[in-house]
């Protein structure tokens, strides 16, 4: 199999991302060529997965192709987008039927569930490395953005923090099993907020994904929308696989949630109008969905405990902190 | 300077790609928001190239930059699109100012003599990798494809052909100096034929780029149309570089024009009603463009040289030979 063939390596996903008829012409030209109905604005991201930077090398195939696909779609939920198309671009040492067969399975799975079609690609022979490009669709002038947060606005997060990097972090350790192969599943299996993006839309004032870590990414939507902050660091929702693996009066109990990174999960401010709606958001979503502190005029993050007393950060982990 | 983070690194491009108003949002969120005006489709095409493989090591900055944009911008003309926007995921060992620097100069460049605009990107940190992911707009149902050539239907291929097989296979050789140099700038500094691509929507049956070798990919177009092709070897037009490079008795003289592949130039079907238009189009775009063979009934490539005499391919690079 000539590894330059991207049409011959699509045979593996055949099937398994849908079909959609906004498609005219999908993977076999030398481009796909699809159709935007009126109405709607198109939103594009593209994320790249590098083996030994992004994933273990001893990560499963199927884990690889989820993500790749994963930490692209989590772009697009920050957006408020429906997942439309996708493109890979896949280098690789060697055309391996098993390994590229079980990459599909991952990449089209989630494809499958996320309503997100394969429309093209190249393959390429060198060091593992995986671009997706994702494609997504918003009704005009609706996406989410990082620059609308205003002071007195409330910012929550979903889901549970810190278990992806705590699954880096103890993969040798000597630690309880169970927790660590739940944290390894959310370092491995990201499930991207799609639902919950579409939900926000018209509600939230500004949203992010935080895989570079709740108060790195928080201070990029701060700095975008010109903007301070305050968090609550005990506040923050820990992931259930991170309660059972770290103490409360361990430095991880922090770094990990505020600084770990790859958590694709949403950080996003609403105003207080729009405060009565959340709960109803996270019942039809069934996403926990936590305040853990307000936009204030100024810039900078201000994290305090919940007794109020000041949040020193730990060693590890931090050098976005602060806008 | 973080390497993940694509809003430092897109400062280099800072203004060498075009401003355009169909760009809600640029770089600089989770991702960027486009608009696609009514009655348009969209043509998306993503290329990787890797260090060592698509490009020798000893290649300048500029010219990477250059080329990971051409081969992207090569197959929307192949398509017929009006180039829009770009994404760039750039996996790099380092981040090394002079080299981004250089680098962003040739994308730029380019980008900007093509009207497209780069709207986002991913960097991280690995061996030299750059993938592109490129939109274009087409006229509703307009767009070029493979799959319309018909018995009958001229064979054309714009440019000559050869030059950049010619740079690489002889980039240690004891040969003309300038006949050398013109030939890497072939290799280095592919010119993707917008302007042709433009000039055939209503008017070739169906096109191609000739990047992985002229007989590869017409072998592409005729097994997606489901025809055969006739051609004359002799026809086939040589790049003036080559000609001084290789003499008519060498078998690198065919090799390289129908076999070497990195030329990225249109090979196109014509129908009988339209071939009075071609010189018209030559004229405008300042491209020539060569009438090579015609299209069959059946499958598979048939070439022979002027004299009639069936033509018997060398040794190397034949691999995609035939449908």
């Amino acid at each position: 199999m000539p590894l330059n063939e991207f049409d011959l390596i699509a045979r593996y996903f055949a099937g398994l991302t849908p079909a959609r008829d906004d498609i005219r012409l999908g993977i076999g030209d030398d481009a796909a060529v699809v159709s935007v109905p009126p109405g709607h604005d198109l939103v594009i991201a593209t994320d790249t997965l590098v083996a030994g930077v992004h994933f273990p090398p001893d990560t499963d195939p199927v884990a690889i192709g989820h993500k790749a696909l994963a930490v692209n779609l989590s772009d697009l939920a920050a957006m408020g987008a429906d997942p439309a198309w996708a493109l890979l671009a896949l280098t690789l040492p060697e055309a391996d039927a098993a390994w590229l067969a079980a990459f599909a399975e991952g990449f089209g799975r989630l494809a499958s569930e996320s309503g997100i079609a394969l429309i093209g690609g190249d393959t390429t022979r060198g060091p593992l490395t995986v671009t997706v490009t994702v494609h997504g669709r918003v009704p005009e002038g609706q996406a989410l953005t990082r620059n609308g947060a205003r002071p007195g606005d409330a910012i929550y997060v979903s889901g549970g923090l810190g278990a992806a990097a705590a699954a880096l972090a103890l993969r040798e350790a000597d630690a309880d099993p169970d927790a660590l192969q739940a944290s390894r599943l959310r370092l491995d299996y990201p499930e991207p907020r799609l639902a919950l993006g579409r939900a926000l839309r018209g509600l939230a004032s500004a949203a992010i994904d935080i895989s570079d870590g709740l108060l790195a990414d928080l201070g990029h939507l701060c700095q975008a929308s010109g903007v301070g902050a305050e968090i609550d660091v005990d506040a923050v929702p820990r992931h259930p696989a991170l309660t059972q693996l770290v103490r409360g009066d361990d430095t991880t109990w922090y770094d990990w949630p505020l600084a770990g990174g790859d958590d694709y999960e949403l950080c996003f401010t609403v105003p207080d109008a729009a405060q009565s709606r959340i709960a109803a958001v996270a019942e039809s979503t069934g996403i926990a969905l936590t305040r853990i502190g307000e936009i204030t005029p100024g810039e900078g993050l201000e994290c305090r405990h919940a007794d109020g007393s000041a949040f020193r950060p730990g060693a590890g982990g931090y050098q976005h902190f602060g806008p």
